[in-house]
């Protein structure tokens, strides 16, 4: 469908993010998105149809990786291989991260778009690779944890930047894998 | 300094969080807040001088309590007690949520007094906490997820309204020290 290559696709998708971070997702248009992306508004129609629905998908790509999470062996890689590495980083993901609250707020259809195309593909890519763990033997399929495992998987990248100002790097996401998530989904429960 | 009872404070305190979530930091003035409240203006600005403190306390006393954590004996209890039975909860905290961090964008004194009166308070608590279950030895000094212990505390009150449009109730968070938080904190690092 799309004849954007990968490349300047992430750089469509890194300008939306960086004018919604800026300015809010209500007040941006797309004249303003096609003039700060080098686009012509024709092409983000007719690729998008709409402002939300691009936004959705800049996000969803932001937060989610199209490619199934590959099978490398274990569960701390497979995480790691699943949050790390990703290309899209914007400036000002606090700024983002507020601004898509506050317009998720009052727009219905844009809140169910976003659980539906980017907290849902989330979840989705973490229960592949931890319904492999648990087949694996290295998650016990009882663990309560594992109903909380997306929520402490979206943690850093919501809370870091919110609490620190810091931009989630990789060495810190890998970190926070070692310390907290897979021993939270590998302990085993009394 | 405070002649207002507990009660008056906590009710006064959520409505003036209901109204930030519902119209956005900026665009309350005091005199909405007063009416809201069944407040005086004047009691209001000699209580807290300015719309910015008024709502930066109201986040401090939603989300930590003045009293210094009692020690309950146990790393779960003493946790146990300092998340649940907050009194003041309020309606739709993930507009509350989405408010504050659009409104902390552009304000930076806002921005610095929500980190130095809440999330240091908060961090403060926990590290009693936490300080005082690696006296009796339930948490290994050099365990790594102590620098991540913040985060994972906060994370279901921001994330579980935001995902799932759920209430962070005493349940949920219950379960949710027992599966994630404590056996983060005491597992033995490798």
């Amino acid at each position: 469908m799309t004849r954007l290559t990968a490349e300047r696709l992430d750089e469509l998708f890194r300008g939306t993010l960086a004018l919604v971070a800026e300015h809010g997702f209500e007040r941006i248009t797309m004249d303003q998105v096609a003039e700060a992306t080098s686009s012509s508004k024709a092409t983000l129609y007719r690729q998008w149809g709409s402002k939300s629905t691009l936004v959705v998908e800049a996000l969803r790509h932001l937060a989610v990786s199209d490619e199934v999470p590959s099978d490398t062996g274990s569960l701390r890689s497979d995480l790691a291989a699943l949050v790390t590495g990703r290309s899209t980083r914007i400036e000002a993901e606090a700024d983002l991260i507020g601004a898509v609250l506050h317009a998720v707020k009052s727009d219905e259809e844009l809140r169910n778009a976003c659980r539906d195309r980017v907290v849902s593909a989330l979840r989705e890519r973490l229960q592949t690779v931890v319904e492999r763990a648990v087949r694996r033997g290295e998650v016990a399929a009882d663990n309560p944890a594992l109903g909380f495992a997306d929520l402490v998987l979206i943690a850093p990248f919501v809370l870091r930047s919110v609490l620190e100002d810091e931009h989630v790097e990789d060495d810190y996401l890998l970190g926070y894998l070692d310390a907290v998530l897979v021993p939270t989904l590998t302990h085993t429960p009394a």
